[in-house]
C-alpha cells in the first residue's frame, strides 16, 4: 500500500496518506498567531480544510482529533469555533488537553486523522 | 469504507468506527470526578469497556493508548488499576504524560484506538 | 486481521502490529537518561529503528509522530538530531508539545505509527 506525502519538509510532512487513512501534522495559526484563541482556531480549521482537500477528503470524514491549548480555560472559546466547523452528526473522537507549544504566539494546535 | 459514529455529540463522538479500527474519544471520570486517581481510572476503564462493546470489540484488541495525568506522580496509582484491567499478553502500545485537563475535577484522561 | 504484540509487558507492549499498521509505545532514553536532549533523542531513535525492524518495517514508512519535550525550548536541539534521522522526502506528520514525563531523567518521549 503506497504512502503519499503532502508538502513534505525537512522534519515533517503537512499530511501523509496511507491507504484510506490521512494523517495531518499538528496545525497552528500563522496569520493570526498572537491573536485570540477563536481567531487562531478559525485559521487552523481553514488550513485543515485545505490539507484535507489536497488529500482527497473533507471534514465529514475526520475520525479522531487531538487539540492542545496553552490555556485550558480557553476551552469554551475554542469550542465555539469548532462546533460551527464540524458536520452535525459526523463529529470525530477527540481529546483536548493543556500544553505549552513550540511558539509562544501559538495558543492552539490541532492534529487529526481522517478517512478518505 | 463506511464510518459509524457512536454517541455523536455537537463537538465529538464518544467513538468512531472506520473499517476494522475503533477510535475512542478521550474519556474522563464522571461519578468519581474529584475522587482518587485509582477510583477515576477504574471508572474510566468501565466506560471504555462499554464503548468498546458498543463498537463490537473489547479490551483484548486495544492497539494504542494515550493517558494524561494532571499529576504524573500518580503514575503508579493509575498503573495499579490499569494492570488489573489489561489482558495479560495482549497489552497495547501506550504513552503517559502529564497535562492539565478541561475540568479540575478530572485527574486522568484515557484515549485509545482498538481493532475490531 | 491478526494482532501481533512486540515485547508485551504487564502494562504495555513496545509495539503492536495490526494489518499493515505498526503502533509503537512512547519511547524514552535509557542509557542517556539525564543527559542532553540531543543525546536522549539519538538513543530514542536507535530504539525506534530496532522496534520498527522487529515489526518488519523501517523509518521510511513512519506515518505520524507525537513528540513530548519537558522543556519546549529544546525544540531546535531535538530537531537537529531528528532531521538527520528522517528519510528526505519521506517525513511523517508530526506534533511536538511540552509535557512533564513519568521520570524526571527523561526529557524527550517519542510515539509513532508506521506502515509496514
Amino acid at each position: 500500500m503506497s504512502i503519499q506525502r503532502i508538502q513534505p519538509g525537512v522534519r515533517l510532512s503537512k499530511a501523509v496518506v496511507h491507504g484510506n487513512l490521512v494523517y495531518l501534522a499538528g496545525q497552528v495559526a500563522d496569520k493570526t498567531a498572537g491573536k485570540s484563541v477563536a481567531e487562531q482556531t478559525a485559521e487552523i480549521l481553514d488550513i485543515i480544510d485545505a490539507l484535507l482537500a489536497e488529500a482527497g477528503t473533507d471534514k465529514s470524514k475526520v475520525l479522531t482529533v487531538n487539540i492542545w491549548l496553552t490555556d485550558i480555560t480557553k476551552w469554551a472559546e475554542m469550542n465555539s469555533v469548532w462546533e460551527k466547523w464540524v458536520v452535525p452528526g459526523q463529529t470525530p473522537a477527540r481529546a483536548t488537553v493543556q500544553a505549552v507549544l513550540a511558539s509562544p504566539a501559538n495558543n492552539v494546535e490541532i492534529m487529526l486523522t481522517a478517512a478518505k
